[in-house]
């Protein structure tokens, strides 16, 4: 059992409207082939409805970002660097951009150098050749459970077995589950998301970070690190990468400006260590180059400052919406609803009462435009059908929240039935 | 033997000058497993260096693209649609350039619609998707040879085995030779450029497209059509896709605006029929979607008539330029010397006398800050020694024009050693 310590953020709301925050899945580590159909492609599809109400988009919503900002300078940048932007850029990335990322990684904690950092088509592409890289078809692959249903399907596309391992709401996998299921299902490598992961928000301690470089440098297993939320700690500190606490560069950290910046630029990256060369290699014939425009508005972007003072903004709306959030869903939720209390990222993780089925509520609320993310998509094993998953990176509206209270009252009734 | 009509292009030169057309490769179709290696780096890494004159370089010169016009367009766009600009697009791609590519296609002859067209991260993307989703690891593909080497790098990468056709210059591969290599190795896939391909700018007749329909259709073999240069017919009418010939939906055709209008935008696309639907998925896990703002303004682009303004005169300095190069090429290179003679897009073949060893002539040139493609990079069996690719998608400088007579004095140099 891990120590939960109370979290400050709630101090002025009323203790009773605070929901409970879930224990981590019983259920022992599971081996399985994903197949992930029909339903992750709806619900896919319903996060992209403008008129529906976004209650679990994994897109960050545009108001929160500095969207005209941004898209002025990348305007300005396509006229000055008109000819840059025409011409392929190198397989690893626009050299400014790599250099700036290594900068702020010291910053971090952290440090990766400018020339094992190869930028992506987002952080997707970044994961999808690292798994290619350190894995072949029928290798099992160990990820926290439950996890983000795009890179269930990754895995599914790349033929990889899947390992869901049990995973703490505060801080991520269990080590002992992870050493027990590495030794019982050959795993070869782990997709981690370490820092405020999706669904749960969990974020493993600095000492379970490098118990975890210990265990799988003792095994001989490859960690692919998904860092695209680091930079959305509510608090404190960034969270350093699990990188840090590895000496043999075999660790591979991918990030992008997806869920900080803007999605649709596409730009993300990985400090692939001594993988770097064959990454480089597989980019170059994968997707040639990731467009230069893109590239060079971000690496701007940082350069300027407009970044970090986007993000300490961006940071306290997300705490705040977090607050509200979770008194919302205390107040109108089932009674004995479970709710995790990210110290980061834009995601929570509800657990309902046993017997009220997410599924049956997803369509409920989708006939009432009203969309969220049901539980058993973040699962290659059918778990979590009376769990679903919140985002609260969305501007907080009388509309979000009328929506969050209706989807609550739809719950209640379905506890009730 | 195929018929070789005289091209119409050159009667203002002097017959003396021109040299003659290479023959088809007379070995047998090849079986191996690519390694493409130290080489293949250093062609590309040359490829990218502004201080050396380009010959043979894959990318077209900027100066020869719509460069201000087009990204004073993009910046326009990125203004306008900032927030359309920072959303995920769908998988699929921005409709409105779907739209605009299905009905361009109706132009050629080859209707594609516009909801089988997935747009992907330049045309590399498209056939990467194209090979994973048809065949797996193991499995043969047949291929034109001399191709590209960037094509047996990702055949490569995906653990494919690669059957190399002898291919005629001017009509692209043998029939025969497939038929029997089909048999022969067990071929799951052909992935051709049936349109004035890479190197040897070869472009298939329409009554061999449909016999190669035709023969696919009765032998279960899948075909991925790479159709990147069909918008670059020097004359006369744009060819039609193989797609135009294939009613099974079984043709995969790739396309992009790499070659046209901008290789940085990372642009291109996938007709994908009957596979349709399995692109979209796999397409959705390896890098999310395409990013937007290039989307948009390619449509844009297109939308405006400036594309094919563009393509007028583009296709007037490609034709010209071809005239020029053949010219000087005939004035310096070694006796004997043979080279192809397209008549679109932006390569042509140089076939040395058998003793001239391009490896050699390679470093020779580099030493005097001068790039070109040496032949063997374009075979996954070791070929090609005494050959070279040329580009004419180049401004035509006298630094262009020098540097080519440089390369030639090098090779007649050479072959009388």
């Amino acid at each position: 059992v891990e120590v939960r310590p109370q979290s400050g953020h709630y101090v002025k709301l009323r203790a009773a409207s605070v929901p409970a925050e879930p224990e981590a899945v019983k259920l022992p580590a599971a081996r399985c082939v994903p197949r992930m159909g029909e339903l992750v492609l709806r619900v896919l599809s319903a996060g992209r409805e403008p008129k529906k109400v976004q209650l679990g988009s994994g897109a960050v919503d545009p108001e929160l970002l500095p969207t005209r900002r941004l898209m002025k300078l990348t305007a300005a940048v396509a006229r000055v660097h008109a000819e840059r932007c025409v011409r392929y850029e190198a397989p690893e990335g626009a050299k400014e951009l790599r250099t700036l990322l290594a900068r702020r990684s010291v910053e971090w904690g952290c440090p990766m150098r400018a020339d094992e950092i190869v930028i992506t088509t987002g952080a997707m592409e970044a994961m999808e050749l690292s798994l290619r890289a350190t894995t072949k078809a029928g290798d099992a692959v160990a990820v926290e459970s439950p996890t983000v249903y795009w890179l269930l399907q990754l895995l599914e596309q790349l033929g990889l077995v899947v390992v869901e391992l049990p995973t703490y709401p505060r801080h991520g996998i269990c080590l002992d589950e992870l050493e027990a299921a590495i030794t019982a299902h050959d795993v070869k490598a782990c997709l981690l998301v370490p820092s405020f992961n999706n669904p749960l928000g969990s974020c493993m301690p600095d000492e379970k970070r490098r118990d975890l470089v210990a265990l799988l440098a003792a095994k001989k297993v490859t960690l692919i690190e998904d860092d695209v939320y680091g930079d959305l700690h509510h608090d404190g500190a960034r969270p350093r990468p699990v990188k840090a606490f590895d000496e043999r560069g075999e660790v591979l950290t991918c990030g992008s400006f997806s869920k900080t910046l803007a999605p649709g630029l596409r730009v993300g990256f990985v400090a692939a260590g001594a993988w770097r060369d064959r990454l480089v290699l597989m980019k170059g014939s994968q997707t040639g180059a990731t467009a230069t425009l893109p590239q060079l508005a971000v690496a701007e972007f940082l350069r300027s400052g407009g970044y970090d003072h986007h993000l300490r903004s961006f940071r306290r709306v997300l705490r705040l919406n977090l607050q509200r959030l979770s008194a919302v869903v205390g107040e109108t939720f089932p009674e004995g609803t479970r709710m995790t209390r990210p110290a980061g990222g834009m995601f929570s993780w509800v657990e309902m009462p046993d017997h009220v089925d997410a599924l049956a509520l997803f369509e409920r609320a989708d006939a009432q435009r009203i969309m969220f993310a049901p539980g058993p998509v973040f699962s290659a094993s059918g778990r979590y059908r009376n769990c679903l998953r919140l985002s609260f990176a969305q501007p907080w509206t009388d509309r979000f929240e009328n929506a969050l209270r209706t989807l609550g009252k739809l719950a209640r009734e379905q506890a009730r039935t």
